[in-house]
């Protein structure tokens, strides 16, 4: 580094397509140039190719082999596994929460990139957040596979045929790419995995897509999406078209013409939303999105930069691009090369791409494309879908590890271990000695805790003073209420006295709990006023 | 099947070494006779290979790799994944929970094996329940696999000193064959990933091992432990011998000598204990494992089987066999054939086996091994790890796809992508749609609710009257507590009269929560009286 020099600092806020691949195309350009300092913040560590995910939902491919180590893929980046919890635009720094959220740590910037991608909002439709399983990342697909084999094996041994019909119906909204991936690759999957389930009926299993327009696939020249859709039917699989999901609960889906359909099992791949972090800026948003020029910078607001599916990034007609991969990755590389030429001086290109094509797998060896002009079906696009995504999957060892389990899978049945690494008691139970602090003075409150057996004292620290007891609390009382219920940082430390167990509840889980129950709402709020007023006292 | 013949029935309970190998044996010796059923009840659908679990805890296995479904391996056997509810030896037959929990159903034997295996039971000391993790399935070895690597994620960006040591200390408690396993691989895992983690200085990785006795690996001859120990030793593992883990927190872990090691990761190898299950069966026990006679038979009574971890079998000197694999797996073979003598007739045969040897993988390539009295270490008795636990393992698909995974682990670095399947908020949220029961009279109660917005009535059915509504409930009120509280089936049944949300508590938490706090426990005890007085009115 340059004597008396600092580092130009690049942070970028995503790991997505967006977001991964201006880091990696920034390290490219700045190799070698330790005047520029690169960090990137994602909450998983990992960059996951979404369009295998079906795959990973269906068995085909192991779930980490499409999630590539952000570390790995962008050596010489700062990489920080954390949730953003502020954009100061003003002050020209993020905060991200560190050490498992106990405190905030800042991360000045002199280029920002926000590439946050969306997030999944289902709160207009009652039922739906709760019941329905979305396909945004690993985790989803990982959850999905288990349930739906656990779906079977719960089917197999259940004597009323009622429940054991849901069991084995499975429903899906949305008829774009993503439904219609998801619905082909959990057909073949259920029908490869049927002969091991003998009390289950063929006929009694059934996939049903729910669509909302005329016709599936809508994003490809109708011709195409009529083959899709033949081809799912010939599959018995049904397609619902012109439909809507109104409401949903855990044993049924109610649609808009009024029918309901009894299931256990129900995806839904629509409710893409702004990032609500977005809504915090000060710069003017197009439905929910960050508004940019043509070169993907934020007018008015100098080394901030927007891209992906949270920017909405003008075209040459004056509409904007359109929320996709194949856009975030070639924008990515337009922002880097922006950037580079801001830091370096040099002319600014503006974004422009026509996109290369169309693909949609079918599951079962057959999809449809639409490819520099073709338009192809089957096999032949089948294939295509497989040799296109996995060139395009970032590093050669995710590369020779999904084509191995491909053809593992070829080879092998399909495996139908049901893996529940969920953990089924919700309540969080911890264990302090004597001394140990459970809350401390100043820190961010985010749970609440009831002592099961020892006791603890409330103490307060202030710099004038000497700590002060404010009370001690023995089995059957609870503490942490104050930092939850007003929003502040902890007003004291408690810390054990004896042995100490605890029942705890995260944040969400205390609102969601103690604030509905109207006894308990009224007794927080008695005692309330009378620790809040102890907090105020120095 | 003969007319008028019904078939014998054989149910075997666990699907471990012992139940997955009987039932296995089962299959070949009635193969094509169709005057037996045999039906297996297994808690996950799998047959987990335990001796590789520390090598899924480290990533060099794929956790689906070392699961092999129990449908698959058992063709023709009856599958139940399934919890054992109660065991009923005068009826002759055992209680599953179906249809996820909602109700019982009975399977008659007329032979039943016992191979339960054991759970990990920590509640004699303080904290270890709730801040230790366990190695005994492959839910474990997901979850410390991505806790270990979420560690290193935390520590790289952790600003304070203290806590980011405390992030880079992991500390194992047992010196056996799985406590040594697990910290060799972690070990060896941390060491290979390190690179990536730019801010975390080598010297601060700490791995320590607890053991209570003299000695590591006291299964072994002294020569072939101590070997153990100077391998770990100089890969940096500090070993602290005569030393008891007392008790632990979220942050520390207090041993008996007084020190205590702050941490975040504490892995507990030890508190085996039987299966709860056996304390309810009227045969007699001795350690809580069921006493067998010679034959594996369950003397006093007919029909009835033990075997494996929870059977104390005894040994031609008087002393009980070990709870090994290797026991088991040929345990299974002797109770199979017994059974097919007592069913065809001819003679019983005694258990009488003297053990092959054993192995301890020691990771970074290393193992000790004692075989057939010849006594191996380094190198060559890794390489015979895995060479003999490839062969082992059941099922050429697993034995291909591990020796895979064992490839590419020499080819490629040592993945670090940190999975979170795990559900952040604790309390489940349902919705109804008007007409929807969300519970049923004479089902059993398993969760507590509370009405966040709509309303539901309280519907007593009775097969002399017509339905009688007790109560129409609305938002703040809760129902569900009676069926917890007292243990049982649900009194009436209710009914969501509008678009009901709730909030839910399954019946751990129910307990951890509700009977902790004070106030709660108090209004509960107040409204139970009054509405199980009107639970009685017929």
């Amino acid at each position: 580094m340059a004597v008396g020099k600092t580092p130009a600092r690049i942070v970028v806020l995503g790991g997505g397509f967006g977001g991964a691949f201006t880091a990696r195309r920034l390290l490219q350009r700045f190799r070698g140039d330790d005047s520029v300092e690169i960090s990137l913040v994602n909450r998983e560590n990992y960059f996951v190719f979404q369009p295998m995910l079906p795959e990973v939902a269906a068995g085909s491919i192991e779930p980490s082999q499409i999630a590539n180590p952000l570390r790995r893929m962008l050596p010489g980046v700062n990489f920080y596994a954390s949730e953003v919890e502020s954009i100061d635009i003003e002050r020209r720094r993020v905060q991200i929460y560190a050490g498992e959220g106990r405190h905030l740590r800042a991360l000045p910037y002199d280029h920002l990139v926000v590439s946050l991608g969306t997030i999944v909002d289902l709160s207009s439709l009652p039922g739906l957040s709760e019941h329905s399983l979305a396909l945004k990342n690993i985790g989803d697909a990982f959850y999905l596979r288990n349930h739906v084999i656990g779906c079977l094996e719960q089917a197999d041994i259940e004597t009323e045929e009622e429940h054991r019909r849901a069991f084995t119906t499975f429903v899906i909204v949305g008829g774009g790419f993503s439904g219609v991936e998801t619905i082909g690759e959990l057909q073949e999957m259920v029908e490869l995995v049927l002969p091991h389930y003998r009390n289950i009926r063929r006929e009694d299993v059934r996939f049903v897509l729910i669509h909302s327009q005329e016709r599936i696939l809508p994003e490809v020249v109708p011709g195409l999406g009529e083959y899709a859709a033949a081809e799912l039917r010939s599959r018995g699989i049904e397609i619902r078209l012109n439909v809507k999901c109104k409401a949903a609960t855990g044993e049924h889906v109610f649609l808009s013409d009024g029918t309901t359909i009894a299931t256990r099992t129900l995806v839904s791949t629509v409710g893409n939303a702004p990032n609500p972090l977005l809504k915090t800026l000060p710069c003017p948003l197009a439905r929910g999105r960050i508004i940019t020029d043509a070169m993907l910078a934020v007018p008015g607001y100098a080394g901030v930069w927007a891209l992906g599916d949270c920017a909405a990034v003008p075209m040459p007609d004056g509409t904007m691009y359109a929320p996709t991969a194949q856009n975030a990755i070639r924008q990515a590389t337009t922002c880097a090369d922006n950037i580079v030429a801001t830091l370096r001086g040099g002319n600014r290109k503006p974004f422009v791409f026509g996109g290369l094509g169309k693909l949609a797998s079918l599951g079962a060896r057959s999809a449809v494309a639409e490819i520099l002009g073709l338009r192809i079906k089957g096999f032949l696009a089948w294939w295509m879908w497989r040799t296109i995504y996995l060139m395009k999957l970032p590093g050669l060892e995710r590369q020779i590890r999904v084509a191995l389990d491909w053809t593992l899978d070829l080879i092998f049945q399909r495996n139908i271990v049901q893996l529940k690494v969920f953990r089924t008691e919700k309540v969080d139970r911890a264990h302090f000695e004597p001394g140990e602090a459970i809350v401390t003075q100043g820190e961010l409150g985010n749970r609440f805790y009831i002592i099961e057996r020892g006791s603890v004292e409330v103490v307060r620290h202030s710099p004038e003073s000497a700590p002060m007891r404010l009370a001690t609390l023995g089995a059957g009382e609870y503490f942490g209420e104050v930092a939850l219920l007003r929003d502040l940082a902890r007003t004291a430390t408690v810390r054990a006295l004896a042995p100490t167990d605890v029942v705890s509840l995260g944040r969400g889980d205390f609102a969601a709990f103690a604030q509905n129950l109207t006894m308990l709402k009224a007794s927080f709020e008695e005692t309330l006023g009378q620790r809040l007023s102890e907090a105020e006292v120095r």
